[in-house]
Order: structure tokens, then sequence, then C-alpha cells
């Protein structure tokens, strides 16, 4: 399969492939351009012929469905939603920082990015195979094989029923009015705008609804906030990762950036997932002692990140710029990613800090 | 009006009456007893007689209603939620400590309670009145007098059609099974689970839709999140409160005991506002340094808070207990109240602390 990113992207793995653009490359786009996406992989990546892919529906539903690309295109009407993704171990780095996390990726700031995705709503799918009411959960199975589950077992997860009816779960066939490219799940992925990336799965194959979680690895085993006393976790353990707690990046300047003297651009992303909002964004520019409101960007609807930027001139020498981001309920992110250490490197979302020094 | 609570209320005010229990009257008992239940008001109670007491549904509505209590009582279905009220305020002596906020009470840790309220679901109730696709927002208006709103007005404030349709949002007129007391809203008030206590009315006689939040002084001015620098607020300034932040406090032991040597449990509530629910909390003996799981008492539903509970052992001298608690997002709550200090000092969730002292 080619993989169309671009040349500076920072590679954690190659096979499967895991990589994030620099953080610069997020900055000043509110949708992503693919080339930029980061991706995350558990196994490698499909090709799949969209002529003879299907679709199944199965599970507590009261007619099982097989579609067709075709059946899905034109059964449904056809939704756009501009979605942010976050991958779950995103701003691992930070907690990397406090306390080791072997076998984990140091994903940096930009495990994250934002699309505009097209498709059939989830919830009108599972209308026409006749959603029983006893289903409570929604799972999802894709081909994509993955060594790290014990034995390996192919790619899947699930979402409460609750949220699979929503209006803004989509079966993608488009990203930025392109067809989905193999690299992010063609012909059809799944998008959970609000939630964790894990649950959105690509290449999905297989729809089941049921009275219980996916029994799948990464919804038993990965993908779950467990207590940092547990190092040898069971599979159950700990809480299913499900929406995306409120988070913030800087993304320029870049960290230990050496910049001329005279007004400097500070910039970056805070999203608040499920169904909550950025209300504001502070900006420090001496290591958290006092903070000026930045500028919001463009609101690009409730499931998208928002942009956010304001202009400081700086005296010569060392500075610590942080950021923090308010979310719809007046909750401020916490502060220090030593709080939220946990054994598999989940949602940092603590204050984000840079170090960026001014020539004289 | 007679106000029947127990005797060692702490009052921050008489008229209009302003009371939260000693937090050891919350610990241990899910469900709060009238008694005990924080009071908070705005102006002098009135006293309404259920026989001549109408509410009128009015504005962006295809038929205006004006329903008498038994009209409400035999037209609508009845419903139960047990749901816990959270006053914007609670805890707001944590931010005083940080820096003065003139004209605000001191609430502790008790300005919240839980009950079991009985009531018409208000969306079966503005869908007989045939709500208008353009209404965006839903209107409360209560007769009582606020001295504060310049000039003094009558108590009101809006919440979202979205949350106004939702089942969870109640016209109560029980509180614990028994006939709603005067002292919190007879003969019917709102109950907004999951959102700030201001928006659950009190006394309600009108409710409005429309295209626009309500332009009541306390949803305009008053019940905002500020920033720090904004100590001169017009209406409008900073974002309108909604759902509640996630929060927690220690309710037994009390702040500055001296115990004897022994067993000593430790317990308290914690509460995920919104559509959240509260997924974990550790309890610290060290000042934070180290944290161990406490135990969370019985669910009592998505609106409830969760009480929680931990038995330590303690050597002699002093000791700083801290609390922190995680909702189902694996979000944290922000260490510091220094961090959340804002001009009329609403939603303290720092992680809440307490000093005991153990007898050698």
């Amino acid at each position: 399969m080619t993989i169309t990113k671009r040349a500076d992207m920072v590679v954690h793995e190659q096979e499967p492939y895991n990589a994030e653009p620099p953080r610069g490359a997020l900055a000043g786009e509110a949708i992503t351009p693919i080339e930029s996406f980061y991706g995350r992989n558990h196994g490698r990546m499909p090709t799949t012929d969209p002529d003879t892919w299907r679709l199944v529906v199965d599970g507590l539903v009261d007619r099982a469905l097989t579609l067709s690309l075709e059946e899905l295109q034109t059964r449904f009407e056809a939704h756009e939603v501009v979605a942010t993704l976050q991958c779950a171990g995103n701003r691992r780095a930070g907690l990397l920082a406090v306390r080791d996390i072997p076998g984990q990726h140091p994903w940096g700031p930009a495990a994250t990015s934002t699309a505009r995705w097209r498709g059939a709503r989830l919830a009108d799918v599972l209308a026409a195979a006749g959603l029983r009411s006893d289903a409570s959960e929604i799972a999802f199975l894709a081909p994509d094989v993955a060594p790290e589950a014990q034995p390996p077992a192919p790619y899947g997860g699930s979402i409460s029923t609750d949220k699979a009816v929503s209006g803004e779960v989509l079966l993608a066939w488009q990203m930025n009015g392109q067809p989905l490219p193999d690299a992010h799940g063609a012909p059809v992925r799944v998008v959970v705008p609000g939630w964790i990336g894990a649950r959105s799965v690509k290449w999905i194959e297989r729809i089941t609804a049921q009275d219980h979680p996916s029994d799948n690895f990464f919804q038993q085993s990965a993908y779950r906030l467990l207590p940092p006393e547990n190092d040898d976790p069971a599979p159950g353990d700990g809480v299913a990762l499900t929406a995306v707690a409120l988070n913030s990046e800087i993304l320029r300047p870049d960290d230990q950036a050496v910049l001329p003297a005279g007004p400097v651009e500070i910039s970056g992303y805070a999203y608040a997932g499920g169904d909550r909002d950025v209300v504001r964004v502070d900006v420090s520019v001496d290591g958290g002692r006092s903070w000026a409101q930045a500028d919001l960007d463009r609101r690009l609807g409730r499931w998208a990140w928002r942009l956010w930027h304001t202009t400081v001139t700086l005296p010569a020498g060392q500075h610590q710029i942080v950021a923090r981001a308010w979310d719809s309920t007046a909750a401020l992110q916490p502060e220090h990613a030593a709080s939220l250490w946990n054994p598999k490197g989940y949602i940092n979302n603590a204050w984000p800090s840079i170090t960026v020094s001014i020539h004289p």
C-alpha cells in the first residue's frame, strides 16, 4: 500500500505504520491536510477491493444486513461532519518524562487531526437493521490483525448504543472531499466524533449490536485507564476510554525554538471531547504565574478542535510558555502530567508547556 | 414561612436564606434528608397557594398553556429522578483562601445535596405546547425578587432546548416522597440534573421558549465564569455556567479533627455533572505524594453523586488527607484552587484537602 504523507512525519513505527506530523504542521489549518493527518495502526494495513467489500450488520437486530459500498451510498442519506480524531496516547511523551512506559510509543502533541468526513449515519444503518432495545453496545470489527493482542487477532472495539444512534457517528467513505485513502480505512471507516480515536475503527467489516461491550483486546485490555499501581492488568481492569478529556497544545513556536526579538505569535489547538465546547484558552509567558486570554479561531462545530492564537513580545532570554483550556462546564485541564501518569500512558491532558529563547 | 432545617446548619445569610449543613451531615446518606439539604436563595421566599398557582408555558410554541397543579399532575405522566443539585458557589471558601471575593458567601463543601425528585417531564409539557424548531433556549421565571439584580427583579435563567427536552429535566412537585416544601420551591420547581443548581428554578411560574438565552440578571451577569482580570464585568461577559464540572469533597473526618489512634474511615462525595459518571476516587494520606483507590458506594444513576469511603490507619501526628476524582472520560480534577480563582468565585473543583491529628 502507498502511504502518502509529508516527508517530515515523525515515524514512531514503520510496520504497523504509526506517525504524527511535526507540531507546526498542524498550526493554522483548521482542517488537517490528509498528508499531515496522524496515522495510528495496530496491524499491517489491509487493502480492500471496494467492489467486493461488504459490511455485515448483525447481532441484536431484527434483520441482519449485508451491504455493498454502493448500497451503503445509495440506500442511506450522506451527511458531513467536521470531526477531530485524537489518539488516546496523544502527548504520551509528557507522561514518559514522569516515569517510563515500556512498549508504548512516545507520541508527541500531534497524534490528533481534524477532517471533514462524509458518509452514512450509523444511526440510519442501525435503524434499517431494526436495532433491538436490548442492545446496549455496538461492536466494530476490522480485518487488520494486531500482533499485540495475545494471541494476534483482528482489531475491534465498541461504543454505547446511546452514542451509536446519535446523529454524528458516521460510516465514512470520504475525507476532506476525497475518497477515503487506504491508510485511513478505505473503503469505509467508522468516525465517532468526540471519542478517542481507537473507537473510529478503520476498514470496518462488521457491526454487531450486543448487550455487553466488545470482548476485543483493544476494548478489554488496551485503551483503558488503569491506576498507577496496576502493572499487571487483567482484561476488564480499569476503565474503558470513551469520550476524550479536555486537552490543548502549543503548536507554534516549536519547543526549544530560538527566535529573533520582536512580536512572537503563539498558536495551538484546544479540544473538548464528548458534547463539550472549548470556551477559553489562557496563555502564560512566565511559566504559569500570570495569564492572558488567547483569541479563539472560528468554531467549526461541536465535534472539532478549536484553534487559538495570541501575539506577545518577549524580552531577550529564555521563557516558559504554558497554555490551559476551559470547557463549557467551566472545567479546566489539570496542571501536572505527574498527576495523570498511568501504566498504559493514555490521556495526558496536563497544561502544555514549551521553552523558547529570544535573541538579545 | 417555616424552614425546617437541622439546628446546626451553617447559615451564611438569614434573609434571603442561605445555608449548608456541616459537612459530616452529608456523609453516608446517598439521599440527603430534607432537613440537611442546602438552601440557596436570592430573594425572600414566596409562599404560593397551590390551589391558585398557575404555570404559563409560552413563547415559541404552537399553543401557549396555562396549567394548574392538578392539570400538571394529571395530564402528564409522573417520573422520578435521583439527582444531585450543586450550587455553582459550592466550595467557594477554597477560592477565598486564594484571594478575597467581596460580596459572595464563603460556601463550604456542603452546598450540594441529593434528592429523589418526582414530577412531570419538561419535555412532555413542551411537547404538549408544541415546541417550535426555532426555539433554542427555554427560559424560567420565578416570583422571588432578588435585590442583587440591579434593579431588583424576579429570579430567572434558561437552559438549552437540547437539555430541556432530555428526559431527565423535571417539573417536580415531590422531594424524597413528600410534597415539595416551601423552602425548596413549592408547589413546583424545575430540576435540571447535571447542571448548576441555579438553573433548577424554584417556585416556577413561567416557562418561555425563545431563540436566545434568558436576559435575566442571573443568566447574563451572575453565574458566569469570568477571567481573573475582569473585575467590572458587563452583562454577557464570560461564559454562562451550564453542566457542573467534576468535583469531590471529603466529608468525614472533619477538617482539623483530632482523632484517637486506630482505624480512620475517610468518606466523601464525588460528582460528575453533565452526562458523565464518576469512575474512580483516589485518596492520599500524605498530602498527595502517594495515592490509593477508595471504594465507591452504590451508584444511584447517572444524575446523582457517588459517595465513597476508605479506611486507613495513621501514625500519631498531623496528616494532610487529599482526594481526587476521575470521570468516565478519564478526566481528573485540577490540582489547585489558585488556578481556578475567578471574580465571582464559582466552580472550585480543585482537589479537596483536610488536616487531621492523631493522638499519640
